[in-house]
């Protein structure tokens, strides 16, 4: 049996995992359970799955939290505090990491200082400080599965292999929503349109990633942590169909790819039960219905994203923590209708030229890049 | 320093191990080659590999590969015997079956019960004795590693996986040269039309089974000895690219698959460094280039083959011995004109109707049955 602390059960990953769980109730028990500000969701789960804590991160909805869990046993909690406890929590195995953004950084630390099995679905924290974060890791000899589909892809292909054979990552994109337009289309896409995601249902900023490629750029970043892997030899190809969800390439010229539906399910369900697979009750792939599957070189000439996260990778130190906490920035204002969708990754650029770099900076100057970036961008944003 | 000894040095497979060997100096040395009747390539061979032992397997030309190989250091055996004493010889780490057909049994066992990691080429063997074989593997102790390219790649891609959580194994075929003919068109099919392979370059023998699909059947019955997976679970898709090798499906919905361009030198160079992959020095898979990936069903109408090996496989016991000696003979009857292409699945079901299965074969049954069904078959080809 598995206890399971979830750092961010209302969000869409935090739901499916929350499912999974559901499946096997057998092998895993929820401990804790965390949200930004969803009270009403968090505590019907809570409720459900006989959390013993819940986490709201807006700590001005500590009371509303309090009274909506008002007879039960479950202890309420907020703010970072909270989030950095249960994470930490010796009651938990498990932490998954379901949050959205660099929010998850103080929490992924502890739980990476406690040395819990960490399944890792936010990947904003590798990105801001991932040097901080595997430095924890091992630290604490914490365990990371990613649980990302496309790095969950390369971490079942590269199980029990030859790691010093390996060549390559191709992290696979399925181009997002906006692949066809032209670059004077690109300018006017709506938030709607940019939502509208062809073949994962995913939450609201990871989709927006998915349509500016910048969700590849933070990929290659992510891989290069996870995998001690030179960024240089992480590559994106567009796979518009998602049934190859990443591939490896050794130096034999083996390539080993992993495939499945578009559906999170599978490597929710791979990292919570690792190493073991455990059954499905999902339709599996038929690759002869699929029929066809496709390849292509990205244009980053219409998608500069990844090429200004190869670009902040190559700098190092917090000239990451700047494209990310720009990016974050840059979507919230496109959702917001206040910026263009191509100004998104303008704006990056931008924050990125101002940005003086820290190499191998601390936790604080870390998050006080974060904050400082994320206030100019806002500014900018309000310009346009 | 691996010491390998080479059986079917002069055959196609053979000649693509000797290349990855002169690629490696340092790491693999020739301590026995073999060959059926190719003396002077042997010799050749022998010569510049420095093998301490050259086996021709045909008997009579004994006096000529003395006579080849005379004033080198190179012992001279001849018959089944010098290539099971090959096979078995401390000298060797590794031995490479290369051989064609259920010719390779005997050697492959001596090998096997010596506890020898044997890079298996050569499937018949395993159609013809899939039991006694892994028998003797389990008393030998010894290993098995997949050279074709199908099993390679399952075996690549089972490593460091969780075996309970086996699904399906998915066997990728080419749909071999004759894939888009009609029935009549099949009738009339010639040996030159049939070697004539759209993606691989193989042996003769390989090339007529990739056309009648007989070598998937084999596959099915190689898969289930080898990686003990229920025959029901191996399944067969069309994908004429040949980029995608195989894949295996876990029980949690996922697939890997092994990809590469299709070339034998890959997986010899696999099995030969198992499990270190060793630099190739050939052009990589570019996926981008090849663009476009397909699966479909076969076509078992048209193409009897695997439906026939199934059913043998399902009655067991000799069964596969009379599906693989029949198919050997109805292949050379049809390289020899003797028959028509679709003769071939014909005389192999003739011989599976007449033929009164043995549960549980010793050695001695085994080796009746293949005489026996291959007298009958010829017999049948002559009347054609």
């Amino acid at each position: 049996m598995r206890s399971v602390c979830l750092l961010g059960s209302t969000g869409s990953i935090g739901c499916q995992t929350l499912d999974v769980i559901a499946a096997f109730p057998d092998r895993f028990r929820v401990t804790a359970l965390s949200a930004y500000s969803q009270v009403d969701l968090l505590a019907d789960q809570a409720r459900r799955f006989h959390a013993s804590t819940a986490v709201i991160a807006r700590e001005d909805l500590i009371p509303a939290l309090r009274e909506a869990l008002a007879g039960t046993h479950t202890r309420v909690l907020g703010g970072m505090e909270g989030l950095c406890e249960v994470a930490a929590n010796p009651a938990a195995d498990m932490v998954v990491t379901a949050m959205v953004g660099a929010a998850g950084l103080l929490p992924l630390l502890a739980a990476a200082k406690a040395g819990k099995t960490i399944a890792l679905a936010n990947k904003e924290p590798l990105v801001a400080a991932g040097e901080l974060v595997m430095a924890a890791v091992q630290e604490g000899q914490a365990t990371l599965i990613p649980v990302d589909s496309e790095p969950s892809a390369i971490f079942q292909c590269l199980q029990g292999q030859d790691r010093c054979g390996l060549a390559k990552i191709i992290l696979t994109a399925s181009g997002g929503a906006l692949k066809g337009l032209s670059p004077e289309q690109l300018e006017r896409v709506t938030p709607e349109e940019a939502l509208n995601h062809p073949t994962w249902r995913m939450g609201r900023k990871i989709t927006i990633d998915s349509a500016t490629l910048m969700n590849k750029g933070l990929e290659v970043i992510e891989a290069h942590w996870l995998f001690d892997v030179p960024i240089a030899q992480i590559h994106i190809t567009i796979h518009p169909q998602s049934i190859v969800h990443s591939l490896v390439e050794f130096q034999d010229g083996s390539l080993l790819a992993q495939c499945g539906i578009p559906s999170m399910c599978t490597p929710i369900q791979y990292a919570l039960g690792y190493p073991e697979r455990l059954p499905h009750n999902w339709a599996p792939l038929d690759l002869e219905a699929v029929g066809t599957l496709t390849f292509q070189q990205p244009d980053f000439s219409r998608f500069p994203a990844p090429a200004l996260a190869r670009q902040a990778a190559a700098v190092g130190g917090t000239a990451t923590t700047c494209l990310n906490a720009a990016n974050e920035e840059a979507v919230i204002a496109f959702l917001d209708h206040h910026i263009g969708f191509m100004e998104i990754p303008r704006l990056v650029e931008k924050a990125l030229t101002a940005h003086t770099p820290i190499p191998h900076p601390t936790l604080e100057q870390v998050l006080e890049t974060d904050r400082k970036v994320r206030e100019s961008v806002r500014r900018m944003a309000i310009l346009y």
